[in-house]
């Protein structure tokens, strides 16, 4: 079976570094890249690109909302008109920037509250399916699995690739943990390793409670915030590759059916 | 004869109103749009697109340094990596908002001290240009007539719009009088309409001291700041067209021959 | 009896005019300053403090959430450190300008979304009211009457100004009607003026359906934003006057009692 | 005799990690805090205020020209009165978060571009000189021996704390010799320890070709980036106390004479 592996990346800003790009881009099939709004800076996503280009890894657009000091994690509220601005603003500048480079931005995935609430919020998802649908029909909708966003996506017309999380746990509607919660975070890597294969085995995502909420999903979302991070990207990858699954690219996916069903 | 009015558009912010952009709109024939690093945000952007659309009026991006504090007009030195991929994080987000209505992006042309800078610095001139030619080399580079970037254009192949300026006094070297000195700025009506007009027939810029440097050129720029501005941009026009020369967009006139020559 | 003025000033960014800052100056008592975060800049404030100097007019800060494309009106989710610290960089950085041309900060007044969601959640309220207090206790607290944001400042132990607004009618709950609703905003002159002198006579605020809710009241927040809001706060001033009120500054005004009451 | 160490503190911003300020608060007698123009936020400002009153460790504002994205570091061209505001108003935020604590800002120090300048302009180092008197005539300016900012200092009236630096090479004029040149940067700990040592005393800065300038001197910078420059700056302390002198602070040190001299 067919799965991708994707990781937040290029979330450098001018002197400040963040993340393992480079190590990163040898584990994952997919970079979802910052667009200068809670990190990236123009510099910085060129490199990324580059980076990308040369590993083979498909990239897409990690729109924001407008807030560099919160890294884009706060709740804001926008009116949909803008929503769908800034959406379009960041998919564009990045499409600009890899154009330039021949490459090509397959897919977007929103970024920290952004995609946090249009999880939850149908209108929200909506308006950012459309907004991704009005600039490009063929771009992929990266969204997590059962969200609203998933659906939306699905409704306006663009392929979705559904995508699981390795190294968080689920409540039994789907939701992921609270971080506050105890057990919402995987640390170790042996837990991730095994969450990502139960998953894929059972074909679902598999709760905290050890419940089946039975979906197909086609990409796994691992960090490389640090060195641990990084080192369980790869054991996610090669657990997956040692289980007979083939790693691969959003577009070469989508083309291709779907990993976990 | 067939030549292009152009105007800076679209540098509005937030709840900050700046130009009359409906009443230009009506007037020129090219909009050179902000890009939210001078002016403009990404809401901004798309009603400026729309407004074009419906006017008919072609666009272009208007690439700054990232200095909205300083409106882009504050000299800043950017590495070439850094200028290159500045220019193309903001040509880019400009698609991005237009592609999503069915608009094309067909020219950019650099705002402010980015431009101005470009005009006497061959070096910064090349890489303004090989970044617009790296993004799609069918982009018409808006540039004024005689200066750095014009040469830098057309030396990486672009398709160039030489510009001349309505309100504005030459020096014998074909550059803007600085406006510190008396006499750089046009301020009546008339005597805009009067230099325009003593340009178009001549074939070439018309400096202060009453020298032809021959040059052609495809567009003069106006502006609209307030109610004379307009007024003085709707009497170029008109004295234009009353001389018997057509007005048309930018992309229109590159595949037709050039003013003033 | 005495009756403060209190005006939002200093809003203009860079490029951008917004508001007649001078027109006001001459006839309120008491401005609140932008700080950066939604308008201002470093130059505007200083401008804005030399008006104010020279038109005996005493100053405030005007501190926002940090979102000028928003102009500080949207909501967003701070944490309680975050903003206190947001609140005192804001006001010191005034402070520092003010003291340079030997003027006295004298209140503090929360901007757009900061001062309603503070008006209505008393935690917040207090986070603000003891990130001021912190700084300088004899700082005055400028907040809406019988908001939270009031209580919070005297339970802190602020001397707090409470405010109504001359254009704004209030619910029976003391709350201002929401835009959205017919009637939320008095457009003429008449009306404001009417509205303020009621509410004086009858020291309290009186709600659209009339009710009285008695409560004292320091000071009335006028608008500048254009030629009619400008002559509508002269009005308010001349009608103040001629019914025997004398308009001072907050800090002449806190040492002597309220009025309204 | 007495010494004291300056270090650059506060440059994280947001989520985004710089440097070890609190290995460097158990070293140093003076932080330069970053105000949020190039670095640092409202929070991380109240957070370095803090270690700084735990560490005993006065403190001063590091303001720098609005360049987030560039770390302060390119060069830019304000006006004078707009340098001066920008000064003022970084200095005056600082002070906001630090008299919420208790703190003192006792000095300025300006941050890259805008020191380097300074220190060859005279024009500017006097904008800034005179921006900081305005404010607080016992403020000290720390800058580097022998600059025009430090005349410039002294000109206006202020005290000024010379600085050299511990892990640069100086030309024969007294200016550090530029990064790109062999040298310019000394990277071993035993080099930096002989280099301070040798300045110390000498009496003044010696220059890589080994001359003397003699000039009295109060402070030596050093960094923090990485954990060697930590053991760089800490061999650096141990040296100067080794030898006899005492390390304090800069408010302790200008009452009490200088170093070097």
């Amino acid at each position: 079976m067919q799965i991708n592996l994707n990781a937040d990346l290029g979330e450098s800003f001018g002197a400040y570094r963040m993340g393992d790009d480079a190590a990163l881009m040898a584990i994952i099939g997919s970079a979802n890249v910052a667009c200068g709004f809670h990190g990236g800076d123009p510099s910085v996503m060129a490199s990324t690109v580059r980076l990308a280009r040369t590993a083979g890894v498909s990239i897409g657009a990690h729109p924001s909302f407008p807030d560099l000091q919160g890294f884009g994690r706060r709740v804001m509220q926008l009116g949909a008109a803008e929503l769908g601005a800034v959406v379009q603003y960041q998919v564009g500048a990045l499409m600009g920037l890899a154009q330039a480079q021949g490459v090509r931005v397959s897919h977007v995935k929103p970024h920290g509250a952004m995609n946090n609430m249009a999880c939850e919020d149908a209108a929200m998802a909506t308006t950012i399916a459309r907004a991704v649908h009005a600039m490009d029909p063929t771009l992929i909708l990266l969204a997590p699995a059962l969200s609203q966003l998933a659906l939306a996506g699905r409704a306006v017309g663009l392929a979705v690739a559904d995508e699981v999380f390795a190294d968080r746990a689920y409540a039994d509607d789907g939701t992921l943990l609270p971080r506050s919660q105890p057990g919402a975070v995987l640390h170790s890597t042996e837990a991730c390793v095994a969450h990502v294969l139960r998953m894929v085995a059972q074909g679902g995502i598999v709760t905290a409670s050890g419940r089946l909420l039975a979906t197909p999903f086609h990409s796994v979302c691992v960090h490389g915030d640090n060195a641990h991070a990084v080192a369980t990207a790869a054991a996610v990858r090669d657990s997956l590759q040692a289980a007979g699954h083939q790693l691969c690219t959003l577009p070469a996916l989508l083309g291709q059916g779907t990993a976990g069903g």
